[in-house]
């Protein structure tokens, strides 16, 4: 890693020439990309709690947040968590007609998420992108139906964010063992998936909802913890406006909101 | 089922009333689904071989198809597969640095891939969209680096490229156990992740590539050759532009296009 590169490097797009070939374009990276860290920076201090704006409005359901689950952040801190490792086997799914239940389920289960964002990159610019975001709802033992995550700005998705944070979580049973031993095609509408659409928007600091989503997220990706400070992760949720799910033959089931949120977890 | 219901039930809506209450609404549903498919049948037999429109235009590579690997398709056709079942547990990765092969070897292996669209639902227009295909850039013992897929215009996706055919694929190791053995979180950057963007288009029926690219989804997908021929599915393939990998420690590489394709398969 050259000794230039002013910036952390996790999170930069890499270049394949040999350094020695790149010195000078490397020096202009690091400087470009640590003026940019200190525009965001001040732009952040400077901005209201939720960072990222919509390109557009849309009726969003009213879920409050102590609908969502949540009642004493330093008890859901407390939380002795039953398994903090991704899973690739899943416990049974419910019966496929109780759709609310199969989405909690699966956002409950699931570990990890493609996100769908608008793309801000040069050379993707404009387009429909995807990138992997682990995800967590709660505790093993106690979900909110609310996908949280652990995001930076150095990342591209809080940077397309930033620009439009109108996005999408996609989630599959594929991602588990399930299908597999099923015998079940990724496509099979048995193999069950859910397509969630929403603004993902950042979690205030020191609020109760931060305390819920830092146990969430640290209980379930307890490597979390220890990535690096300089990264300025911060925890953010998807505001959920839709939830289709496809777990059966008979085509896509949209899920009511608040059936959702008051399904019981298995 | 409601016999009432004129569409193959696989790809509508679903609604969770009982039959018994929204059997007008189902009349009403299933006429206006069967008229949609009409239209849709009239449109494609009179519009030209891609199916999908662009919103915008971009640069794409030109990668002709004799670069990709198909030389004969009545040969890609007989070609024995090792294994027509989805995989769990995948061959070992190649090394981290050399993410043109990276980004092959995902290709490759993966059976699956989250797709991006803007949606064109109602309820989520305009919002990046996230579904799940089963994809295979060719029978296991032949790679081609193009990810195939094979649509119904009764899905979200297709519908969605109807309009605007510009779009995502992601793939991850998380889809395999690799990460999990690894104790990599899906969203630590050694458990590789492959973003890749351009345009899907219909793969024209008759031509070396429709054969090819039966081949590669039958083969991998032995299940779909039993698929209703009412839901019109047809073989598409993504036109790439881009592709970033992250599959290491200092942020995402973009891979040279002919280098990708180029690349040889362990």
């Amino acid at each position: 890693m050259s000794s230039e590169n002013l910036m952390d490097p996790e999170h930069q797009t890499r270049t394949h020439a040999p350094v020695s070939k790149c010195r000078y374009f490397l020096m202009g990276l690091g400087t470009t990309l640590f003026a940019t860290a200190i525009a965001l920076a001040v732009y952040q201090a400077t901005s209201d709690p939720f960072l990222f704006k919509s390109g557009k409005t849309f009726k969003r359901p009213q879920i409050a947040a102590d609908q969502q689950g949540l009642q004493d952040p330093v008890k859901d801190k407390g939380v002795v968590v039953a398994s903090g490792s991704v899973r690739t086997t899943w416990p049974d799914p419910p019966p496929h007609d109780q759709v609310a239940k199969v989405a909690r389920y699966i956002v409950h289960t699931s570990d990890w998420a493609t996100v769908a964002t608008f793309s801000t990159q040069k050379v993707t610019e404009g387009f429909p992108f995807g990138n992997v975001l682990s995800v967590s709802d709660g505790p093993i033992d106690k979900s909110s139906g609310t996908p949280y995550m652990y995001l930076t700005p150095l990342d591209f998705t809080a940077i397309d964010l930033e620009k439009d944070n109108r996005a999408s979580l996609t989630m599959s049973e594929a991602q588990s063992d399930y299908c597999h031993k099923k015998d079940f095609d990724p496509e099979d509408p048995r193999c069950a998936r859910i397509l969630i659409t929403g603004e993902i928007m950042k979690v205030e600091n020191g609020t109760a909802e931060w305390g819920f989503a830092e146990a969430a997220m640290f209980s379930r990706h307890p490597i979390m913890k220890s990535w690096p400070t300089d990264h300025k992760f911060f925890f953010a949720k998807m505001n959920i406006m839709n939830i289709f799910v496809l777990d059966y033959f008979g085509g896509a089931a949209k899920v009511d909101i608040n059936e959702y949120f008051s399904a019981a977890m298995p």
